[in-house]
Parts: structure tokens; C-alpha cells; sequence
């Protein structure tokens, strides 16, 4: 089904080579799904319609959307927007100048976003798997037709974080960012913490309150995290996306006396996506880690995000804001069309590169192994007896662990005395070496829990 | 004293009146002042110079400075750069594309950027005084001739809080803006609640340490904070800059027990720039106010800056960094060179508007009078004796001040007692006539103090 939209212009957009001044018509956006991000764009699009004509300068009016439900699309956006069912008539129309991606997945999405550009058309999306895992391909892409592919919805959606990285911060060399940037798992770890929950206690009540998917496995096994982080490493050291090289572990692991003894020793628990430039290369990680409580970082509560950037020249800086939400959303969608609506037909050279620096300029930084990533380390060790803290304290030393603190932790109810460790920055390489051989120790009664404790200085 | 630079190019830049292919040769940058922030500024440029090309497209250099001092002046930025005493010789040169005013002040400052801009040249500087004074004139100037004038350095230097504004949140509605915009000030309340000091001996430290000038009168009685709220609130509601409309109080009046009482009920204090939208008009403050201490705005310590922003689409963001140093500063000053070095030639309409909207759509919103703006109230009423608690409260209840919680100070050391009242929301006006009714009784023993309590969701 296809609907004639209201206005016929021109057919394809000329490819932005030639520098043309800048139009007053309005920026026609076609626009793929209808689902929670579409409908929020749809919203603020129609509610602050003059407010951002007066900021973009001109106009920006959704043109046709494709959704799979016509039906529920036409009870959302009314009867006068045509729609179709078919995302490829919006990628290609003719009167479209740029195509809202908010349907998610990676594989038709690349095929549409794909034939958007090759049609010449600008496109903005909030799909950080896509672009995770196609991007470079995109964004080659969109070189060639000189092209803007715009993704501040894609990371941490309300907070300009991309924006921040790649302009706010155009002037530094970035040493490392490291980031709260999936709300499920903030949620959870939260619950956790402020309840005592175990891990699949506290996932059951995201699901009901809708902060969790019915299949939570990409939030909670750190993959959606590692998206993020794979495009904020590429806009902060000018390097590739390199999701495929990053180390992930998620948090379902997590039990509650994890959470309790580290709490002991003056730390939350938090998912952190961390990418760090070093000598080497760049490590690139997301996995759950100790933070001490008095950090902003630690004081981010439930599905809130926060990014924090450590730059050679602004020092620290913070971003904080919701991590998902229709609007929120939203409002990075419609951020990424006023900046398309301004440079649309300018010649490319007047974009923001992709990934922060023009291609030619890409750093192409190695993704330090897992083995080889140096932090101080958490360890919580369950013994049989409290004199096991001895045993435990010798075994490090043997395995030429740096420590800083070895205590027993305060109460323990119902279950076995718990050795707690800190160490000193120490290769992960020689921690696993360590854990496994505590494992084996005779005086120790159950599963050792390793930890990355993440020293963010503020 | 004049010295020749070291390349010589066409003479005056042509006006941006029509679209031209971007440049490839380096953007040629003439600074006036190598103080702090110049010399902060010449430092990252040379340290970076890859990496911002990298983001830029084009290299960015300086071929001239101006500086009272040539001596000192060439000592730091070495014999090759052409060095000049005469800042209007930078403003007017015909090598120069843009002018990057770090010298301060508002009158000079004033003539050296009107003249740049009738150059043609395009303006950056990090001068809140001189924006806050004669930004609209200047701003006009700019729209004339078509250039940029950037200040990302102008407001919370490390952190790209104008851009998040203007461009971040441009989808938006923004409903308020709350900011810890003055390090200088925070450094000092800091120090008085951590170490219990009174404003003039925590003054007499941050001179110490240079947090405060020796006439710290700028940055103490509110007037530096007055200036950077006056740029957010016309980037977020689209209205004129109102600096001489706003209200503005300092911290000096502040008393160690007040800080010790606000404590106690559970808050701190710290000097807030507050901007709100309101249905008559726009709340335009700057004074010291109480947080709740678990807030994240409580938690910017020492001489950091945040700004908090409540967005219809985005809701609450919060933004965090250094809000003053050489670097820092320099970090926002080169981003705006990396923005005009992407823009410079192309039409002005491709530009981001200087105060966020197109002049013609401007809000031209009034300033609500002080008397008007209502929010709950911190009182601190000393009193002969304990029993003064009820004439304190019946006073309160006469005065039609609604009221929360009531109490008497935990331990005053050698003080009167102290009677603490948190008010529901108030006008101000109420609020003054009740202090004043207090301050007549017999029963209160010293100077009452009035204080905002500022209620930021988060």
C-alpha cells in the first residue's frame, strides 16, 4: 500500500558535490518504523514544530513513513502522512532529502540506510547495532556521495554525548572514556544494591516494569553496551569501529553478596564501558567494576546513563542523562536533522566527519588483548574458616599479585567467612592465573569472584 | 611594534554573502592576548595540531598575536610568530580569517571584535563580560556581515555546554536551567562546609591557592555567574541576553552556621544560576541556594562546574567539568576554531544562529520580577531560647508562609538557639515580608537568614 505524499518537488536529491546555498523550503524526512522511537519523533516533531524551524532555519516536515502495522501507524500519525509498508519506497522517494532509520536490526536496516545514500539522501539513525556492525560500510558509503549519516540516538540518547566527543571536544587528544551507557543493567545493578536482590530477582523486576526485554540477553551479556562503546572509541581516538575486538561480559553472573561486600569495602558495582588509549593500542571493554561510592559516576541510579571523558586539555568532563525512552530518543533524532537541515547541500568537506576524523586520518590503534589489560582487581574469596585468610593472602603473594587490602568481610549470613580483596593494578592475565589457583586451594569453599575496580579520577 | 608574518595571502576575506567551496589551506587565526587562556590556547594548538586537523579538515594556525607585554609574549609562543602591541592591527589584519579575543574586559574588547567583524572576519572568544554587555550589538554585527562569532569558552569552559543547548538539545523545549557556573565561588562554599570556615577565612584560602582573585568582587557577589546564565538563558529560550535584568545575589553574607543548619536538614549550598521558563515570563537568578545533599549538583565539589537542563523531550541532563584554567579554557576556544574552520566561506545560513534561534523568531520573554518567584525557603532564625520555636512558627502561619518542617539547630556551639524552617513554595516577596516580621520579634536574637531551596528534579 502506498499513499501519494502531500507535496511533489524534483525527484533525486542531487548528490551534495557542488556547493549550493542553503534552502528555505522545508528538510522532507521519510522516515522507517513507527515503534517507540518513531512515534516519539513523530510527537516532538509535531509539538515543537516552530521552536526547531527557529533553530534549523527552516522547516522540518515528515514527508511518508514505512511501518509494518499500517493500521497502528495511520492510529499514531493520522490520516493525512502517507505510509507504506514497504521501507525501500522511503529509502528511494524521490522527495525525501533525508531517511529517519528507527526500525532497528541489522539486516534489512542495511540494506535500506544502504539504498537511502546510494539514492543520494542524508540519513539519521538511532541503530547502534547496525552501525557497530556495518558501519564502516556505511559511512564509505556515504563518502562517496558526500553524504551526512547522523547517530546521536544511537549512544546514551538523551545526552549529546557524539556531539560532545567528535565537536564539544575537537581540540583534545581523548585518553579514555568510560561510560554507563545500557539502562537495563543500571536498573538491575541498582535494584541489587538498594534491595539485596540476586541478579535473576532484580531481572524480573525490570521485565515487569518494562525496563528489561522479555529476551534481556543483549543488555545483560554487555552487548548493547559494546555497541555503544565501539562507536564512542571510534569519535574519541579517531580510530575504526572495532565492536567485533571488544571484551564483553555481562552482569548475570553477579550475585548479591558481590554487590554487598563490595559495598563493604566502599564501592557500587556498575556496567562500564571503558576505552582507554595506551601505549599499545586501545583497550576496549565493557564489563561490570568497581567503583567508589563517592564517584558521580557511582551515584548514577537506576536506568539513568553517564559518560565520562578524560581529555588532555578540558580534563574530566561528565554527561549524564536517561539512556533510553521514546522522546528522549527523539530528541537526539531530531538533533542530527537540524544539523542535516543546515548542511544539507553544502559540500562534504563542511560535515562533521563519521567517525570524528576525515578518513584519511583514521588511526588505525590495535585493540589491546584481554590478558594484557592492567587494573586493580576486586577479589571476593569464600573460605571454609576465617583463618583461611592467610592461605588466601600467601596464594597471592605466590602468584606475585599486587595488594593493597585483604579483609574478611563483616557479616555474611548464612554463608561461609568471605576473604575481600584489593589488589594493585595487575595484568588480567595474571589475575585469571590467580583466581584459578585460589580456586584450587584447599581452605577455599566456594566460587572466587574476580573484579576490575576502575580508578576514574574526577 | 610590528613584525611581518610568516605567510602572505589575498588581502581582506571576502564577506560570506555567497557559498563557497571549503578551504583546504590552513585557517589563518589571529589572537588577541597571551595571558592565561592565550597562552593555553597557543599551547594545545601547537601540542594537537594533527589531531584537530585530523577533525577540522584543514590545518589551524596562528599567524599573529597581539599582547601588551612582547617581551613576555615571545617568550612564550617563541621568534617566529609575529608579535604586535596593537590588538586592532589582529582585529583588521588582511592574513587573519578569524579573531580569537582571550584579553578580556568589555570596552576595548568591544572595538577590537566590531572591527574584526567589519572585516569580515570571523570572532571567537571566551569573554562573558564583553557577550553579556554588548553581545547583542556585537551579534547584530555578525548577522550582517555574515561570520561567526563563537564562545563555547565564554560558560563552563571544559564542558560544551553551548553546544549542548543550542545544538544537543535543539528538538527541545527547555523548561529550566540550573548551573554551578563560577568555580571561584564553589571552591569557597566547599571549603566552609568541609572544614567549617566562615566566608572570609575560606576567601582568604582561595586567594591563597588562586581559586579568587585579589579582587574577587566579580566572581563573590554573583556578577561573573549573572553573565554566563544570561548566554544559557538566551540559548536555551531563545530570548535576548537580559544580563541587566537579572537578579543577582552573592555569597558573601554567608555564615559557617548556615552551612552547618542547611546540613543538618539534609542539604548544601551552593551558588546557583537558574533559568526557568514560567507562563508569564522567565525566572533570570543568581543566588545561594540549598540542594539536597544526594543530589548530583551537590556533589560538584571545589572549583568544578555543572549545568543541569530540564528539556521537554530529552528531560534532565547534567553536565560536568573544570569551569576555569588555561587548557580547559583553551579546549572550548579551539573547538569554536574547529566549527568556524568547517563553516568559513559557506553561507551564513548554514551557520548555527549566535543565540541559539534565528534573530527574526527571538522570544523576546520578560524577566520576572524578583518579588515574583516562588520556590520553598530555607530560613535560620536564632532565638533567646528554645521556646522561641512556637512564636517563630505562629509568625510564620500570620504570615501566610506555608510551611514544611520546623525545627530547632541539633548544637550551636556558643550560639542562641537556632530555629530552622523549610517553607512549601513562596514568592519571594511573601518570603521577604516574613523574614522582615521575624527579624522584629522578641523573641529572635540575631540577623535571620533567607535563602532558595531549589528543587532540580533529577
Amino acid at each position: 500500500m502506498y499513499r501519494d505524499p502531500v507535496e511533489s518537488h524534483a525527484s533525486l536529491t542531487p548528490l551534495a558535490s557542488r556547493e549550493q546555498r542553503p534552502s528555505t523550503r522545508a528538510l522532507r524526512v521519510g522516515m522507517i518504523g513507527i515503534g517507540t522511537v518513531g512515534s516519539g519523533t513523530f510527537r516532538v516533531l509535531a509539538r515543537n514544530h516552530a521552536e526547531i524551524a527557529a533553530r534549523a532555519g527552516r522547516s522540518i516536515e515528515l514527508v511518508i513513513v514505512a511501518a509494518r502495522n499500517l493500521t497502528r501507524a495511520s492510529s499514531i500519525v493520522g490520516p493525512d502522512l502517507p505510509l507504506t509498508d514497504d521501507p525501500m519506497q522511503v529509502a528511494t522517494h524521490p522527495d525525501v532529502d533525508v531517511v529517519v532509520e528507527v526500525a532497528g536490526g541489522t539486516g534489512p536496516a542495511r540494506d535500506w540506510v544502504l539504498a537511502a545514500i546510494a539514492h543520494g539522501k542524508h540519513v539519521v539513525t538511532a541503530n547502534k547495532a547496525l552501525l557497530a556492525v556495518h558501519g564502516e560500510e556505511i559511512f564509505a558509503a556515504a563518502r562517496v556521495q558526500g553524504v551526512v549519516v547522523a547517530y546521536e540516538g544511537a549512544v546514551a540518547v538523551s545526552i549529546p554525548i557524539v556531539k560532545a566527543l567528535r565537536e564539544g571536544l575537537a581540540a583534545n587528544r581523548i585518553e579514555w572514556v568510560a561510560g554507563i551507557i545500557n539502562g537495563t543493567t543500571n536498573f538491575i545493578l541498582s535494584k541489587m544494591r538498594d534491595e539485596g536482590l540476586d541478579f535473576a530477582v532484580a531481572l524480573a523486576q525490570a521485565q515487569a516494569l518494562g525496563y528489561a526485554e522479555a529476551d534481556p540477553t543483549f543488555d545483560i551479556d554487555g552487548i548493547d553496551a559494546a555497541h555503544k562503546l565501539s562507536l564512542l572509541a571510534a569519535n574519541a581516538f579517531g580510530m575504526p569501529l572495532r565492536f567485533a575486538d571488544a571484551q564483553i561480559e555481562g552482569i548475570a553472573q553477579l550475585k548479591a553478596i558481590d554487590v554487598a561486600c563490595a559495598e563493604q569495602l566502599g564501592f557500587r558495582i556498575k556496567l562500564l564501558g571503558v576505552a582507554r588509549r595506551q601505549a599499545q593500542g586501545v583497550e576496549l571493554r565493557v564489563q561490570p567494576a568497581l567503583i567508589p561510592a563517592t564517584h558521580l559516576m557511582a551515584n548514577v541510579h537506576g536506568a539513568m546513563n553517564a559518560v565520562m571523558v578524560k581529555a588532555d586539555a578540558a580534563g574530566v568532563t561528565l554527561y549524564y542523562g536517561a539512556g533510553a525512552g521514546s522522546e528522549q530518543t527523539a530528541s537526539a533524532v531530531i538533533a542530527d536533522l537540524v544539523d542535516v537541515a543546515r548542511l544539507d547541500g553544502a559540500d562534504a568537506a563542511r560535515q562533521v566527519p563519521h567517525l570524528g576524523v576525515h578518513a584519511h586520518a583514521t588511526n588505525d590503534l590495535p585493540v589491546l588483548p584481554r590478558a594484557a589489560v592492567s587494573t586493580p582487581h576486586f577479589l571476593r574469596v569464600p573460605v571454609r574458616s576465617a583463618s583461611g585468610i592467610q592461605r588466601v593472602a600467601a596464594c597471592l603473594a605466590e602468584q606475585q599479585v599486587p595488594v593493597r587490602q585483604v579483609a574478611l568481610a563483616a557479616r555474611c549470613e548464612g554463608a561461609d567467612p568471605q576473604v575481600l580483596v584489593l589488589t594493585g593494578p595487575a595484568a588480567q592475565g595474571v589475575l585469571d592465573l590467580a583466581a584459578h589457583a585460589l580456586q584450587s586451594l584447599a581452605e577455599v569453599s566456594g566460587g572466587v569472584t574476580s573484579l576490575r575496580v576502575e580508578e576514574l579520577a574526577a
